[in-house]
């Protein structure tokens, strides 16, 4: 590469510092202009050179000098507009922005093509840790049938610390939020959206489908307490946020962000703290895991700036983009609804002091098709009432609901306190 | 890709099966040629084209027709010559050959790029678990400063069932022999020659250096009894091969096979029986991890399929190969003297029962600059000497060495029993 190429920085919040910070490594690449909400805010850049800045990201998309627009502002407004103005001026596009993409991807994708630019986002998915490209280049030999990931650093650093300290969601959720490892409204993190939006990337990529992410079975972190992780440990498993995406064997796909049982027998249940990770299963691989940080300044920098290599090293060639660096599904994905899945399950219930219940439990249970696994309770609560945990052997979603429903419209159960999909 | 990409195979056993059955996947492939030893040798393949046969290798090194020789025979002989003569043939090589790779790279290297091919190797290290490709280009923003990995399966299956049935190292490695784990004769994996190819490839990449293999200091795992697996668990520890390169501030690059303790606390710890894995240090990503089947019919093809797709996406681009698909580095690296390393260090002995000896034990490690961490005495064996274990704090590898010999000849000693690296 002769002339230097010049890209346009969108955002210079703490993935843009990261990407300016270290892009300096590379000769042959040079930040020419670089957007900002506020042009008077301090930054945490020592060497910083403040003629790049403007408040005008228009003056970015519309530059000829730059080749590569890199979007790390995050949501749909302004970046949705200006990305899409880039391409149509024919930039090549980096972004981290996974929120974008998990909604927009289709609209982007096509514009992409129709424009012989290349949209790379592998920081959008659990942050430094390569996957998208491991996905698309390594793993090319196989057909992907199941990936299922920790993909959110916030709730997986509330559940190790509700584990290690048997405190409560709500009191962890605070400190993480001083710690700045969690928002101030935690929403997304904590109700699984932005895992979803991962998982709704990763899934395109493998079952080369186009995925709703509103089609995305969804529950959060927030029931569960610290009697569910130590329940967990006695079973031999961790409580964790799993990002699901599997395809059965009609082709129909499975995709589902909710709290799992992992066994301890998985290293899945040994990434703890603010990591992630996402293991593959693939018909040729067998089982593969990448593990690592999944956000943060440096390591989500790391991840963009591959993107932008990738891009340098094509630009200038005859026939790129490569195969692999284009989006190449158009087909809508078609889903499996979550009363058809099948699963086993925990389920913690409080019942009356009064004779059958266990008796009453296992009839519910085996009428619904439901064959549990272990049954647990430890003498009898305080106000009388008895805790009975049960772990189940694989049963179809909606028998469990069923059975849920008989169980709590039964007059020995006080309360059902919580259910947990269990991963063997 | 208008016209099929023609290859030729050398070998069909393992490996050579795998990539058989799974490169039909790929309608823009073609195997001409398959090289084999025996022709005679019945075949694991449902529905092979004995025509494709062949027991001259040469036919496939001299093809014009063929474009890519993917060699999956393993060892030097006939490999080596064979691969020269197919790149001085102008042909691109596809290898899953890590003692070739780690001899004669260098050679290999030279003379790919003199004429003007590339070669590939993602499955000489960690089968199927994609990692060189994402070394050189997921990772690219990064300086690797520490690479961390279990490339050894037949040990860490021999390792995982020692520690869950309190076995003996030889009844086990029976067990894997029988198993087919393990080969007839052993040495290879278990003095850690296996291991020591692998992390001169990864070191050679990481470091951008010529690695010399026999600067790789080794040890195997003979030596690892129950007891110490034992010991490990109640420290929070467990033993595994571990393969460690990183360099120190000067550039000097400190690469080594050994068994070590690993803390409980890392992922790496929880990667048992035949699986692999890498961790990867750099400035940018921080930590990641890679972990899978290190070995296999089918992952070991995914890997040599991936290589082989990447080369096929190059063909018939004005101006291939791509940077990341050629090996650069030229000079050799500066080696640390395993004297020179620092590690913690455990260190089980038997003592004579007599005063004064954890006191005697205690100022030795003092004089040296070895600070203990923990020292463990349960009581007085049968014979009425003491077992006593010690955790060392980070010490210089030279200064234990000094120390042991100082407590081997100390009157209140019996027998050092064993010394292991310790990796927190």
């Amino acid at each position: 590469m002769s002339e230097k190429v010049k890209i346009g920085l969108l955002g210079l919040g703490t993935v843009g510092s990261g990407v300016y910070k270290v892009i300096k490594k590379f000769s042959d690449i040079e930040i020419k202009k670089i957007a900002v909400k506020n042009l008077n805010k301090k930054r945490n850049i020592e060497d910083i050179n403040l003629d790049l800045l403007t408040d005008n990201g228009e003056l970015l998309v519309n530059d000829p000098d730059i080749k590569v627009l890199v979007e790390v502002i995050g949501g749909i407004e302004p970046a949705f507009p200006l990305i899409k103005k880039a391409i149509e001026n024919g930039k090549h596009i980096v972004t981290a922005n996974k929120e974008l993409i998990a909604k927009h991807g289709k609209e982007l994708f096509e514009l992409a093509k129709a424009n012989n630019v290349v949209i790379l986002y592998e920081a959008a998915v659990a942050g430094g840790i390569p996957i998208i490209m491991p996905l698309k280049l390594s793993l090319v030999a196989n057909k992907i049938y199941r990936l299922a990931g920790i993909l959110n650093g916030t709730t997986n650093f509330i559940l190790t610390k509700m584990g290690n300290e048997f405190s409560e969601f709500t009191t962890v959720l605070k400190e993480a939020q001083e710690l700045g490892y969690a928002e101030a409204d935690p929403t997304s993190d904590v109700q699984g959206y932005d895992a979803a939006y991962k998982i709704a990337i990763l899934a395109s990529i493998i079952f080369n489908k186009r995925i709703d992410v509103k089609r995305i079975y969804r529950e959060g972190i927030d029931k569960i307490s610290p009697i569910d992780i130590s329940y967990a440990a006695e079973f031999g498993y961790k409580i964790k946020l799993i990002a699901l995406a599997q395809d059965d064997d009609s082709g129909r796909v499975d995709i589902r962000v909710h709290p799992m049982f992992v066994s301890k027998n998985q290293p899945l249940a040994h990434i703890d703290g603010v990591l992630n990770a996402v293991t593959i299963e693939g018909d040729t691989v067998g089982k593969v895991m990448f593990s690592g940080a999944g956000a943060g300044e440096l390591p989500t920098a790391s991840s963009v700036i591959a993107d932008i290599l990738s891009i340098v090293n094509e630009i200038g060639r005859t026939d790129y983009p490569l195969p692999m660096m284009r989006c190449q599904h158009s087909d809508d994905a078609e889903y499996l609804e979550i009363g058809n899945i099948t699963s086993k399950y925990y389920i913690r219930l409080i019942a009356n002091n009064s004779p059958g219940v266990i008796g009453n439990l296992g009839i519910i249970c085996g009428k619904n098709n439901i064959n549990l696994y272990s049954i647990i309770q430890k003498g009898i609560l305080e106000d009388g009432c008895a805790r009975i945990v049960l772990l189940t052997e694989k049963a179809r979603e909606s028998d469990i609901q069923t059975a849920l429903n008989e169980i709590k419209s039964s007059s020995s159960i006080k309360e059902i306190e919580n259910v947990i999909r269990v991963m063997d």
